[in-house]
């Protein structure tokens, strides 16, 4: 359990998480670029502060960055002498690219202290006022570490997870993380978009627009949120989102040439290929058992319990925990 | 109004048609190839007989048909010398691909007596156990006609989707109506398997598995229903389909272009292309006014309607429509 957590930056996912800490009984002190949140936050229990350096000296074990993107140098930059002095506070974050971040952490010279994180949760909102702590209900975080990663700051974060969250967990590497959220998220977000400009560039757009059932809605919700956002995500994990979507349009020309070429075995092979994944979604998570970490090799081990669809739900001691499984 | 509509086919479309006319006081006779939904819809006040020849007995002024696309040569080859004696009768469909029908319509020499329509609703469940009159709340229909429609066809057709069904519709050429329904459904259909497919080829698959949330989710209910159905409804439209997988992948293509060029000029035309999309789903419909529809080149006339993102709710007369718009 960690009894002491700082969170910076009081936006959707900040504030959300600050509000279901609070609400499950963890000290949290906050600090937000502006105080407009703070009168609100206050009022639910939640402590804020005007600087970094009142955050840190509140004594928080673990300190997460909520901010946006844009602000991380300035704020890693003033967070480095503060930290500097306080080696057993760990530093973590909620943004959807790893590789990216942790870059800059280790360029304000940051790196040991850090762990990667990244909730699954968030919606279409944004700011303190769309803040909720019933967003991370069931969420599952994906955490990153390297080969510098200490276990026990490891171990902080997933704490901070599974007791404090009461959500559930998986441990990567940056890259796995960020190829991942790339084909899952990312690149979707790109073909919903590409959808919308498709309509958009044909004549018939409102005839199109007007026969648009549930199919249409649903594939491109994501193109009516803020594309600027979008851009942004996309281009921070642009080398994968490149790579998956050349790998899309591979595929789509090729149900182009079968439907030409009327290559019924082709088009079969094609509509059964995902097969595994309606099963995957046809099924239930199912308990998994317990998984000692060994003391050496342990981000392999976790890795790979990744991979054969393990999530971490609790912990039974430091270096054992109970899993979930739900794999193809 | 129409009084008297014959219903064949009592499926998920057909059962949950005939129950919402039988509803809201029209008098429905209906046929399906197996009995198994008679006792059921009788007890609700839907007429059900044994033969198609009976059916057309009962004198409907309309015939949907609402049997499976694999049935329909052997019913429109049962349906022609009976309607040979009814050239009264307008034969109209509920297809979602309207060429394809309307050829077998013509083969079958019943193509005077023919409108096609498609009504824009449905789920992914199947059969008279799932039909619901509720379906077709606020549904908007596609009426589709050629050079020798009679207009008296298109009027029954007309007034039982916007009088009978208190449903919209709009009226297209079969081509036009294709092309727009490959645009928002059957091409997302392939969109939406391929992203599962490219999920299942990844050796990561239960890693992105776990870490997808609502956009995946969204962008992927489609090709969890039933693939042959699928598959089947892709393959009705493959021209359109081919072109327009084409036309995604030269998109997609050019976004990995850019990411990998960091041409921010065009990724930032590439997300905003679609802003006459977002804010046409911002927007709402609106009173549209009347249109007093041409005795010479009413086809014409009313496809152009369509074009502006009218739709027609009510007839004034037998030559006037009061209108909707939705347009971008």
């Amino acid at each position: 359990m960690v009894e002491q957590v700082g969170i910076i930056g009081l936006g959707l996912i900040g504030g959300s998480l600050a509000r279901r800490l609070n609400e499950r009984g963890i000290d949290v002190t906050a600090w937000n670029h502006r105080p407009h949140p703070y009168a609100a936050a206050c009022a639910e229990g939640i402590r804020c502060v005007d600087t970094l350096r009142e955050l840190v000296a509140a004594g928080p074990q673990v300190l997460v960055l909520c901010n946006p993107l844009k602000a991380m140098p300035a704020i890693l930059d003033e967070l480095q002498p503060l930290l500097a002095a306080h080696p057993e506070i760990t530093l973590t974050d909620v943004g959807s690219v790893k590789g990216m971040v942790r870059e800059q952490v280790e360029q304000a010279g940051l790196g040991e202290w850090y762990v990667g994180a990244h909730p699954m949760a968030g919606n279409e909102l944004s700011g303190w006022t769309a803040a909720d702590p019933s967003l991370y209900d069931g969420a599952l975080w994906a955490i990153t570490v390297d080969a510098n990663t200490a276990y026990e700051r490891f171990l902080a974060v997933a704490e901070l997870i599974v007791e404090d969250c009461g959500n559930r967990l998986i441990v990567l590497d940056d890259a796995t993380h960020d190829r991942a959220a790339g084909l899952i998220s990312h690149m979707p977000h790109v073909v919903a978009t590409s959808l919308i400009n498709e309509l958009v560039g044909n004549r018939d757009r409102n005839i199109a627009a007007a026969l648009a059932a549930g199919s249409w809605r649903d594939m491109t919700r994501v193109a009516l949120t803020d594309p600027n956002r979008t851009r942004a995500m996309v281009e921070e994990d642009r080398v994968n989102v490149e790579h998956l979507l050349r790998s899309m349009a591979e595929r789509l020309t090729a149900v182009a040439d079968e439907l030409r070429d009327g290559d019924a075995d082709a088009l079969g092979d094609f509509f059964t290929e995902g097969q595994p994944f309606r099963d995957y979604k046809a099924a239930k998570g199912q308990d998994g058992g317990e998984l000692a970490i060994p003391e050496h090799g342990w981000r392999q081990a976790l890795l790979e319990s990744a991979r054969r669809g393990e999530a971490i739900i609790g912990f039974i001691d430091e270096h054992t925990v109970r899993l979930r499984v739900h794999a193809m």
